[in-house]
C-alpha cells in the first residue's frame, strides 16, 4: 500500500481523496492544513485531519504528499519545502513559471532523496503529453490546444471582483467551426479569439448597474476583451441549480503530413463532469510513479512527461503487456 | 546525428525511410534486404542498399535497425537476432504473442547491451499507451477500441486467396450508433460485431462465381462470419483509381466515473492517410529512445508503455518544460 496525505482540503484536495478510495493499492494516511484541522470535516471514515506544522522534518506515515494549493503563491513556496522530506506531487498550472519552478523543486528533491512530481493534471498534464507525443510522431505537424466547454475559474473570479457582481461563472468554450477547420488537417491560422467564446453568468447585487457590468466583464483585457463574450443576469437560485457543477475538457488536435502529402491527424479529447475530480485522479496516478520511481532511486523534480506510462498504473508491467498492449 | 539502418522494404519501411527524412536529427545509414539488393531502388539519394546478411556481427554505422517484417514469421526471429547487436525496433503486432516475443527480445538484448523496443506503432503503440494512462486515471471505467475507416491489410488478404478473386481490398468500418453510445459514458456491452462493419471490394477473375465469392467472404469465420459485411465488385482500373491508398485509424474511448458518480470520457483518436507512413512516423521516433535510453546505460526489451514521452521527441527537456508543457 503506497501511504499518501493530502496537503489542502478544497476542490482538488477532495477530487485526490475520491481518486485513491478508487485505488485499491493507496490508502490516505492524512490530510494537512493551514487551517484549524478541528474544523475540517473529511469524507474517508478514520483518517485524521492535522495541522500543516505537523509535516515538518518529515512523518513515517507518508510515502507521497499531494500539495493541493494555488500555483499563485503556494505551491511555489510549498512544494520546494516539502520535497526536502517527500515525494510530492503538485498541479502547478502557471505555464510560463514552470522552468524555475522545476528548477526549485529539482534541487529541493535532491537535496532530499525524493521526487517532486510538478503540474500534473491535465492541462499542463495529459494535454503536455498529447503534445509531445504527436510532435514526436508528426514533427511535420501543427498542434491547436482548444478548451471546453467548461467553467474557468480565474475568469470566474475575475468577474467577481466586479463592483456590483454577487456571485458569476464562466464558460469557455470552443468555437465549432474552428475545431471543424482543424480537424480537416487544413492546418487554419487561428487567433485565440476565433477559437473560444466566452459565456458569463452573474448574480447582480440589489441595485447593482447591469449595463456597466457586463460593459466592464466584455472590455475587460487579457481575459475577455479579444473574445465574443456573453453575458446574462439570473438569480442566486438559477446559479445555484444550473452551475454548480464543474465541469471542463478539451481536446489537442495536432495534424501533419508524412511521405509525398499524406496527412494525418491525431486528437485526444476530454469531457468531464469535474475538473478537479479528474484533475485529483492524474495526481494519484503520478503519486504511484512518483512512490515507484524513488523506490527505484530516482530523484529530483519531474513533469508527467518523464514518466513512462506503465509507472503511472497500478498493473504489472506483465498484465499491461498481456492485455493493454 | 542517430544512425539509423532500415530491414525490410516495404510499406513500412518505406514509412520508416520517409519519417527519417522529416527529422533532423536522425540520418539513414543503410537499407537491408534479404532478396538481392541490386533489384532495390530506395528513395534516399547516396544511400547504400546492402545484403541482410551485411549486418551479422555488427556494423558502425548503424545506431539502431528498425526491423520491417511480418509478425507471423519474420519478427519473432529477426528482433531476438538482431538485437545481440544493435538496437532495435519492430512493429511485432500478434496482441496473443507479445509477452514471449518480448522474453525473447529481452533476453538477446540484455546479452548484447542493447535495446530492443518492440510493438511500436499504433495499435500495438499509441492506441495501448491510452488504454494504459485512462485506465490508470480513472480505474473504475471500461475502454473501448474502435478501428477504422481503413484498409485492413489481414482482412484483404484473406479475401484475396478466395478461389476466383484477382485483387481485393478490405474496409473495416466503426458503427457510428456504437461510437455514439460509449461516448456519452453510458458503458454500452457490446459484441464485435456490434462495433464494427466491413466493406469489401473484389475484383473477381473473369468468368469467376461472384455470387460463390461474395458467400465465401460474407461465411468466412473469424474474418467475416460475425460482422455485417458488404462485398462489391468493381473493375480492375475502379480498383486502382480508387482504393490504392492504406488509410487508416480509429478511437480508443474510455469513459469512468469519480466521486459520487461524476462521468468523463477521454477520447483518442487517429485520421491517418497511409497507415504505413505514420506507424513509419511512430517507429522513427522509438528510434530515438531506444537511442537515448541505451546511451544512459538502459538494456533489455522495452515496449511503447516503458517509454517516458520526452525520450521520444527531439526537443529538450528544458524546450519541453518551456513551451509544450
Amino acid at each position: 500500500m503506497i501511504k499518501i496525505a493530502i496537503l489542502g482540503y478544497g476542490n482538488l484536495g477532495r477530487g485526490v481523496e475520491a481518486a485513491i478510495k478508487q485505488n485499491d493499492d493507496m490508502e490516505l494516511t492524512g490530510v494537512y492544513t493551514r487551517r484549524d484541522p478541528a474544523g475540517l470535516k473529511i469524507k474517508t471514515e478514520g483518517v485524521a485531519v492535522r495541522a500543516a506544522s505537523e509535516l515538518e522534518n518529515g512523518r513515517d506515515d507518508i510515502d507521497v504528499l499531494v500539495i493541493c494549493g494555488g500555483s499563485a503563491t503556494d505551491l511555489p513556496v510549498m512544494t520546494p519545502h516539502y520535497a526536502q522530506w517527500y515525494n510530492v506531487i503538485d498541479s502547478f498550472d502557471t505555464h510560463a513559471n514552470i522552468p524555475t519552478h522545476f528548477k526549485n523543486v529539482d534541487k529541493a528533491a535532491k537535496n532530499g532523496g525524493k521526487v517532486g512530481v510538478i503540474s500534473a493534471g491535465w492541462d499542463p498534464g495529459m494535454f503536455s503529453i498529447n503534445r509531445v507525443y504527436a510532435d514526436a510522431i508528426l514533427p511535420c505537424g501543427q498542434a491547436y490546444t482548444f478548451w471546453g466547454k467548461g467553467v474557468s475559474q480565474g475568469h470566474s473570479d475575475a468577474v467577481r471582483r466586479i463592483e456590483g457582481v454577487k456571485d458569476a461563472r464562466q464558460y469557455t468554450i470552443p468555437v465549432e467551426k474552428a475545431l471543424d477547420a482543424v480537424r480537416s488537417g487544413s492546418n487554419p491560422e487561428l487567433t485565440t479569439g476565433e477559437k473560444h467564446t466566452r459565456e458569463v453568468f452573474v448574480v447582480a447585487k440589489d441595485g447593482a448597474d447591469k449595463a456597466a457590468i457586463e460593459n466592464a466583464i466584455v472590455t475587460m483585457p487579457n481575459y475577455f476583451s479579444d473574445y465574443d463574450t456573453t453575458v446574462h443576469f439570473i438569480t442566486e437560485e438559477e446559479m445555484k441549480r444550473d452551475h454548480s457543477g464543474l465541469p471542463h475538457g478539451g481536446s489537442v488536435i495536432h495534424s501533419g503530413t508524412t511521405g509525398e502529402g499524406n496527412k494525418h491527424v491525431i486528437e485526444y479529447s476530454l469531457k468531464l463532469d469535474s475538473n478537479p475530480e479528474f484533475t485529483g485522479s492524474v495526481l494519484a496516478a503520478c503519486a504511484r510513479a512518483a512512490f515507484r520511481m524513488n523506490k527505484e532511486g530516482v530523484t529530483g523534480a519531474k513533469t508527467i512527461l518523464d514518466i513512462a506510462p506503465a509507472y503511472l498504473s497500478a498493473k504489472s508491467d506483465e498484465d499491461l503487456r498481456a492485455h493493454y498492449l
